[in-house]
């Protein structure tokens, strides 16, 4: 009616009401699934993995066209490592589904029951959230990861993947919509908005109201956008400038095997550690020893000025070794390299961590009890790690089965988000006619 | 160092970092607090209580002078009741003050442990939010309901109250300032952003990073001001479009006691009734006799046509009845006003509810065990009672001490906000050197 111009950035009405429309036909399709039985998910769970192995040429060779339109445009390895969804990691996905519906069903978990003075029985009970919106990059696992995930928990699932992985991505769906059809279920159950491309992102931000939850995964960029533009509740997911504080108490050898894993083990994952403080009171002793074990396996150096005149003085050959600017505390490399600092105290470590960290993980090694209490009391992170590496924050580790991301976020979930993170609660009071007072 | 003009609708720059610096005080004093133990926390509030009750004179005079400037400027005779707090109602808010201090601690309550196949102990331990901004309307108990909650769980508050009630509120902070301080506690833990006005609030929205989360809580319009327009992570509150649907199997006669505790035991609050859908096969039963209730307590109706005929004809006098408009049904009335509806099924009832329903309570009135069933598993809201007053939805009927406001939601918290809903969670990996393969 209104002849007044939208403004530059609106999305396309067409396009937002088409996704309100995919929206609403998963929220009809989803009160179904929440009624659903655990056994009937998990049957339905087996069988998209089956189909998933069946049919894993199929999605194999649409990934095979994916993979070399992504390397003709020069996509970089890691990311190309990721787009790749060939017949083996298929067939650990596959294993993956099979995971998640051998995992307890949280729905109808009582939380707290009760009688109330009145006479009333109340219930807490868990029960879905509804329709969980996923906007990630071009990773086709992610795409059969977050559909169990959906589908065991009782939600439905909509999706925007990369741009680079559309062709995997409309394969693997074909698969799981099939076998929800062959189980009574409804296709709209997995939903995607690719075809709209980023108006489809775009739209489902602006979809209140039928989205219930919005969770990006992919880089701090994907991640920022989302939260700074949502309308629908959003959980921000992954960031993660990774702390490991050495206490002067820590065992020193066994230090080392331990930052190595952090840092090395895999990089460019959020939970890789990314930073290094070391107490002064063992800075001397122990930075050269960490700094040649970082450098054997090419980790660069960003060091404040009195850890770099330690490791300086060491000689190690060859080392890449440079003084760490303002903005490395706040960076997440993603790479092989390490910030590292000296701290004259258990606060100090503290301070500089609650200011510059994401809250994802950090990590104290220590001998000492009070250290250890102090450091992982007052940490602001989700995860808080004791003479272990950060690489431990996962969903699998954790043994929540497959995970949705890592929240970093206060709340609703904080941490690997599993089954239990895709839920909320209802309340029921079962009454005989009470009436208040 | 930008000469282009803000947006008009941008907060003063001065404001937005006078807030900032407000809420990172806060969070300072919420560093301490957090590690504060529940018996330091509850001589705090009791101290709180007692200083509200030896204070009471200067709060109710403060509080007068509000009353008769809003009396002047033509406030409603509901607003005024809420805005007032005498010496009764300060003595009624400091006795909850102390029930919250008797409430358990949720802070450091074990949520999940469990050891890790690889040896490592792994917790979720409850930990406080940080900072929570509270945004609402002239009620001073509210003031002092929110300081007791969010310090009892470990949290910093920062809060902004109706402007009529400014007054009252700078005397009760006050009060509350002088025991913080005596107690060791910093008075930053409970924070106003009220001499900033509307600004103030706004610069709330805007904290994020300074502000962990924002709670509205008063009428519709603030509420989704705030949800639209906040950049902080913000729990709603408080709309409730509440049904009760009498099902064919109901007992009439019990029903009836409940319809009317539902709806008129106390007028414009959110577990208040709206809405009535009636069976059909009892509707020409149960009607004649709930209208006939209803109006004696003069409750206005508003039938579709169904139902207005079979209320018409029952000749009640006097009575006012109406046919309802398509919008009656997604109307909060917050008033002696009822919308009447007669359904052709359970199934009918379920789909109308989840249609209209603002997601607060729901209740089923009926006797069969299978529609019972039906109905608390299938209505998508955050309480649904069973043969029971809506009214029963409240934090402290449930149980859970005073409240920090209904949460009509699916995120973090649903349902009544008590302590546990104001704390997130922690893991914390105990290893002893444990590095990832």
């Amino acid at each position: 009616m209104a002849t007044t111009a939208a403004p530059a950035d609106a999305p396309d009405q067409r396009v937002q009401r088409e996704v309100n429309a995919i929206a609403d036909r998963a929220a009809e399709a989803q009160t179904a699934l929440a009624q659903a039985n655990s056994e009937a998910k998990n049957e339905l769970l087996d069988a998209i993995a089956d189909a998933l192995d069946a049919h894993a040429g199929d999605i194999a060779a649409a990934n095979d066209l994916d993979m070399a339109e992504a390397f003709g445009s020069g996509m970089d390895q890691g990311k190309l490592d990721r787009l790749k969804f060939g017949v083996e990691r298929i067939a650990a996905t596959a294993k993956g589904v099979r995971d998640v519906a051998a995992l307890p069903d949280p729905v109808g978990e009582m939380v707290r029951g009760r009688n109330l003075p009145n006479g009333m029985r109340l219930n807490q009970v868990r029960v879905p959230i509804g329709v969980v919106g996923m906007i990630y990059e071009a990773r086709p696992n992610v795409t059969v990861d977050v559909a169990a995930l959906c589908l065991k928990s009782g939600n439905a699932a909509i999706l925007r993947g990369g741009h680079a992985a559309e062709r995997t991505n409309a394969a693997t769906l074909k698969v799981i919509a099939a076998v929800l059809a062959d189980h009574g279920f409804s296709p709209d159950l997995v939903a995607t908005v690719d075809p709209y491309g980023r108006d489809g992102a775009t739209a489902m931000m602006e979809a209140r109201g039928h989205i219930d939850l919005l969770v990006p995964r992919g880089g701090a960029g994907l991640i920022q956008a989302v939260v700074r533009n949502s309308k629908v509740p959003v959980i921000e997911t992954g960031a993660g400038n990774v702390h490991i504080y050495v206490d002067r108490s820590a065992d020193l050898a066994k230090a080392i095997p331990v930052i190595l894993n952090a840092k090395t083990q895999r990089v460019g994952v959020c939970n890789a550690a990314e930073k290094l403080l070391v107490h002064r009171d063992v800075a001397a002793e122990f930075l050269p020893m960490a700094a040649a074990a970082l450098a054997e396996k090419d980790v660069e150096l960003r060091a404040d000025r009195e850890a770099f005149d330690i490791i300086d003085a060491a000689g190690i050959e060859p080392l890449d070794l440079e003084h760490a600017v303002e903005e490395d505390w706040d960076t997440e490399y993603l790479a092989l390299r390490m910030g590292v600092k000296v701290v004259g105290s258990l606060d100090e470590a503290i301070a500089h961590i609650n200011a510059h960290s994401t809250g994802h993980t950090e990590a104290i090694l220590a001998e000492d009890y009070s250290a250890i209490e102090r450091f992982t009391r007052r940490i602001d992170s989700a995860v808080v790690m004791v003479n272990a590496s950060t690489r431990f924050t996962d969903g699998g580790m954790f043994g929540l089965g497959a995970e949705l991301g890592i929240s970093t976020q206060k709340m609703h979930a904080r941490g690997p988000m599993g089954l239990e993170e895709l839920t909320t609660t209802k309340w029921i009071g079962y009454g005989t006619g009470q009436v208040r007072a």
